[in-house]
C-alpha cells in the first residue's frame, strides 16, 4: 500500500506495518522475541488493546508465533503456498489477509515465439498478449511474473486491470475456468530481477514456469515466475494416487 | 564411483564422463552443440561406434539432444523430479539409467530434540537414527540429506547399507509402505554445504523438509534435504482435485 493509504490506516495496522517492516529487513532472527505489548505501549503511545491487535495481525500473517505468557517470536517468515491447489497469487494472498499488488511494468500485443507456439499450442500467426507483472505482498516486492496469453482466448482482455484483478478470476467470468498446470520448479540466482526488486543479487529465488490448462485440453498461459527464496516457499502433501 | 573404478569403464563410458565434465564446469551453455562424432574420434582416438555410444550415454541422462543430421546439443541439464510420487532419491535416479550413490558421513543413534518429538510424534525418551548422507549422480554430489527415524519403528535398521539401498525400499521389506508425505520447500544459499561439495559458496539450493507417513498414521522419517538449484529442478501437475 502506498504511504498516502497507510494514513487511513487505523492504528493497529500502522503499528504492525512498522513492526513488519522492521522483521522484513532482518533486524530479527527466526524465534527471536518481538518487542512486548507493553513496549509496544510505550513506543507509539496506544492502548494496549491496539498493541494487541497489531501483535495479532503479525501472527494472523505467519510472520511471527505466540508463546503463552511468554511473547511473540519471528517465525519463518515466509509466505508458504500449497502445491495442491491452482490459486493463484491474488486470491491466495487475499485469503491470508495480506495485500497483493501488482505494476504492470510491460503490456504488448505481438507474434508469438517457437517456443510459446509449442507450449500454447498456437500457429506462428496467433497473436499473444505478454504482460511483465512486478509482484508485491504489502508493499514488498516479491517477484516477478510474465504472462504470455492467445489473444483469441481472451476478448476484452485489454481492458482487464491485471494490477489488482486475478487473471483466473477473469478466466471465471469469461467462462474458461482452470481445469490443471503443468509446472516446472527451479532454485536460481537472477541478478537482474533482484536488482529490479532492489535486493542483493545474490538472493536466490525460486524460478517457475507454469502453463495451464481449460476446459477442452486448451493452453491458455504460459507463466513465468521468480519469486524471492527470502519470502517464499512450498508445501504440498505427496501421495502414490497423485497423476505421475 | 571413484578414481580407481573409472579406469575399468568401458571407453565410451569414460568419453562420457570427460564430455559431462565438461558440461557441469559450465564450458557450454543450453543449447550449445557439443563437439561432432568425428571430433571425439579425433580427440579420443576411438572409433565412431564409441563416440557414439559415449553421446547416446549423455542423451539418455538428459544432459544432451540431438538433432537429426546436425548434433547433439546441450539440454537444460537439470534432472527434473516429479511432486506427483513418492518415488526416494534412489530409486528415481536408477529408472533414469544414472548412477546414484550416498556417501554416509554420520550414523548415530541419540535422542530426539523438541522439534522432532513433534513432527515424528515420539516421546522424549524414544530413540531415533540420525543419518547425514552425500548424494551423488554420476560421481557428482548434487546435494546432502539428513535423515531421522524413529529406532523403534526400524527394527535392525543399523545392518541396512544406506550407501546403496533405498530407505524407502527397506520399509517395503519391513512392511511399511509409505503412504504419503508432507514437503515443505524453500530456495536459500547454504554456503557451508557447498563448501561440503566443493562448489560455489553463492549456489542456490532447494531445501527440502519432508515428513513421511505410514500405514497407521506414523511419521517414519523427518528427511532434510539440500539439493543444487543447477542440476535440480521439479515438475507438478497441479488440479483443483488434488487434497490440501
Amino acid at each position: 500500500m502506498s504511504t498516502a493509504e497507510s494514513q487511513n490506516l487505523p492504528y493497529y495496522l500502522k503499528i504492525s506495518q512498522q513492526l513488519r517492516q522492521d522483521i522484513i529487513s532482518g533486524r530479527y532472527k527466526v524465534n527471536d522475541k518481538i518487542p512486548s505489548e507493553e513496549e509496544i505501549v510505550k513506543r507509539f503511545g496506544v492502548s494496549r488493546m491496539t498493541a494487541r491487535h497489531a501483535v495479532t495481525q503479525l501472527v494472523n500473517e505467519g510472520l511471527v508465533y505466540r508463546v503463552h505468557g511468554k511473547g511473540a517470536y519471528i517465525a519463518n517468515n515466509k509466505v508458504e503456498r500449497s502445491l495442491n491447489s491452482l490459486k493463484g497469487f491474488y486470491d491466495d494472498m487475499k485469503e491470508r489477509g495480506l495485500n497483493p499488488v501488482s505494476q504492470v511494468i510491460e503490456f504488448t500485443r505481438r507474434l508469438p515465439s517457437e517456443y510459446e507456439q509449442h507450449k500454447l499450442q498456437i500457429q506462428k500467426h496467433q497473436e499473444v498478449y505478454d504482460i511483465h507483472r512486478i509482484r508485491y505482498i504489502n508493499d514488498c516486492p516479491v517477484g516477478t511474473q510474465k504472462l504470455v496469453v492467445p489473444a483469441h482466448l481472451v476478448p476484452g482482455f485489454e481492458n482487464v486491470n491485471l494490477a489488482t484483478m486475478s487473471f483466473y478470476n477473469y478466466l471465471n467470468d469469461i467462462g474458461r475456468p482452470l481445469k490443471m498446470a503443468y509446472q516446472h520448479m527451479e532454485a536460481v540466482l537472477a541478478p537482474e530481477i533482484a536488482r529490479r526488486l532492489g535486493i542483493s543479487e545474490n538472493m536466490p529465488f525460486f524460478y517457475l514456469e507454469r502453463v495451464s490448462i481449460v476446459e477442452g485440453n486448451i493452453p491458455i498461459e504460459l507463466l513465468t515466475s521468480h519469486f524471492r527464496g527470502d519470502m517464499y516457499s512450498y508445501k504440498i502433501t505427496l501421495t502414490d494416487n497423485n497423476a505421475g
